[in-house]
């Protein structure tokens, strides 16, 4: 077998972990082969905090052999050379005496630098990159890369892009079954949904996720909401506030909170310039809450600033077979500012899918 | 064989036609079998003016055999009973005392009432719709049922549907491969193209066809120019204005045009209402020019306002993986009218297909 075949077996003991499971780190499966090829040791990391891949196979590998000098370690992801929760995967490494290490993907965090330590103690090293390793672990790659979460954006459009009519309604653009992809892929893939009080008062969007006939999940909701509206009286009665034993609301305002707010309700205080809060530090504080991978769901106005500001990795964009034509309904992507032919926003094409008569295109950003 | 096999025999006789030649006719085949279910005459309609599809059949049959009433004639249009530019095909088949007709699919023009005609004179009729020959004839069905051409509408929109950015720019939202399917597949096949004088003068737009790198082809246009700007001096020398042999220039304007016009230029007098066309004199006076299925590459404006008026029939529509998140770019589908979620405009969706980041979505509109 080759390098690439290790490596993609080990990816695919990766994927065995649940994400929220390993919040913030990324997938990694490690696998240990003798020298005649055999498989003798196999890991993958679980739960954040506890053992890395490499730690769980050379483990699993040492139940059976104690010598493992003659051994190739197949890692999907470089070995950390640094203290974090658990010591350095380098150390073990060096320790029994492996003889030679593949790895799958470079690890984007600075403090790893695995290889050197690696090759310092006189042990080979192989970098052999797999597009899937990236692709699975691109939410940690981003958190790294961006100090933010990954952000997807969703939005449902008439052919001509327009999420409402001239008087906000938006109900409803795309059917049944887009919106089911919605929550069941979704929002039930990601740490959060993001989005403005404007929206979740027009809409008196529920932003939970329904998963079947029957099933609702909670989801904590980030709500861009500078004057603290929803705190307002008239709004203590909005769906919003469905009743939370797991998530938590968080308002983003530039305002001072005083008083204080139940349980599931927190105030994210932030500056804000012309009306738009500040990013990155909205983005450190998500990161520092383990909000890794977050989904936006929100009006054309945030839509567009988000873009703008770079924020978007991914768009998943609902096309429904309809058409206003009305140049005041609302764009998906709508900001007052200039832009022009030129100077348009590029996107790359991941795939299409039909469901019923709507079409979804997933698109992606890079930066 | 089952009658619906031998009338699929038919239709695909009748696709050997090119619409071009028939126009303004549809597609007819037809094929006469004797009473050992054999094929005895084949044919289909080739040349406007010339034999209709039964014509043919018969003639042909009647090379080799003189008697054919024990014969099933299977036509895929019902026949006709009218004298047109050729005598009533119901007659010649009265005159051969065929037994039995078997009829693909009906013909709109309420002069053709050959079923009746076929029973009265005791011969025996089946019915038997095929899709396939419905949606070959889309053309020859809608130019009789709503008395107008029938209309494709082409756009290329970023994925919040701008066609361009505030300054009218518009080069380029599609990628080349679409615009090659643009000339080879969509002008290449209709009998014009109708746009605006706005469009022409700001895109200078040639409005031919392009085929491969080197072949040029002419298209008829019909350009919407209410105060035949396209006449003025300054605008002589738009790339509109290529030297034509085959083809014209025809502008739609309210205007008395004084004075002589070159051979390939000629004004259609239309009353206009608040700017637009009346579009059923138009339709009239293009159905008797015989432009039977038209291609509209135009503005927001006049894409909105045809959709309004309910004037298209199918949507070409070019997304591109790009966004312009400025309100004031312009939308494929924009009048300044109201047009609320409730009363949106509904589609069909047709087919989706990938050109290299392209993804066009064909949609079809019923009325």
């Amino acid at each position: 077998m080759t390098s690439a075949e290790y490596l993609h077996m080990a990816f695919l003991l990766s994927k065995k972990a649940n994400s929220k499971d390993i919040r913030p780190n990324p997938f990694v499966g490690a696998i240990l082969v003798d020298q005649n090829g055999s498989i003798i040791g196999e890991g993958y990391h679980q739960k954040a905090g506890e053992g890395h891949a490499e730690v769980n196979a050379i483990r699993n590998a040492k139940e059976k052999v104690s010598d493992l000098s003659s051994c190739t370690l197949y890692v999907t992801l470089e070995p950390c050379s640094h203290f974090g929760k658990t010591p350095p995967c380098t150390s073990l490494i060096i320790e029994n005496k492996i003889s030679k290490v593949v790895i799958g993907s470079m690890d984007p965090n600075p403090l790893v630098s695995g290889v050197n330590v690696l090759e310092a103690a006189g042990i080979e090293v192989e970098i052999c990159i797999l597009p899937e390793i990236n692709e699975l672990n691109s939410v940690f790659t981003i958190n790294h890369k961006y100090k933010r979460p990954k952000y997807l954006l969703k939005t449902a459009t008439t052919i001509n892009g327009k999420i409402a009519d001239r008087n906000a309604s938006s109900k409803w653009i795309s059917n049944n079954n887009s919106r089911k992809l919605v929550h069941e892929k979704l929002r039930s893939s990601v740490d959060a949904i993001l989005t403005t009080a404007k929206t979740v008062i027009k809409d008196n969007a529920t932003m939970n996720i329904r998963v079947g006939q029957e099933k609702v999940e909670e989801l904590n909701a980030i709500i861009i909401d500078k004057n603290l509206d929803l705190l307002k009286q008239e709004n203590a009665s909005l769906n919003i506030f469905y009743p939370r034993t797991k998530s938590k609301i968080y308002l983003v305002t530039d305002k001072i909170q005083e008083g204080v707010l139940p349980d599931n309700l927190e105030v994210i205080q932030i500056p804000f310039t012309n009306g738009a809060c500040d990013m990155d530090q909205l983005n450190a504080d998500l990161i520092k809450k383990n909000f890794c991978e977050i989904l936006v769901e929100a009006g054309g106005k945030l839509n567009a600033s988000m873009i703008k500001e770079k924020q978007i990795d991914e768009i998943y964009l609902f096309i429904a077979p309809s058409l206003i034509i009305d140049t005041h309904a609302i764009n998906a992507f709508n900001l007052d500012e200039l832009q022009l032919m030129d100077n348009k926003t590029v996107l790359k094409l991941i795939e299409t899918t039909i469901i019923d008569e709507d079409v979804l295109i997933r698109y992606q950003l890079s930066y």
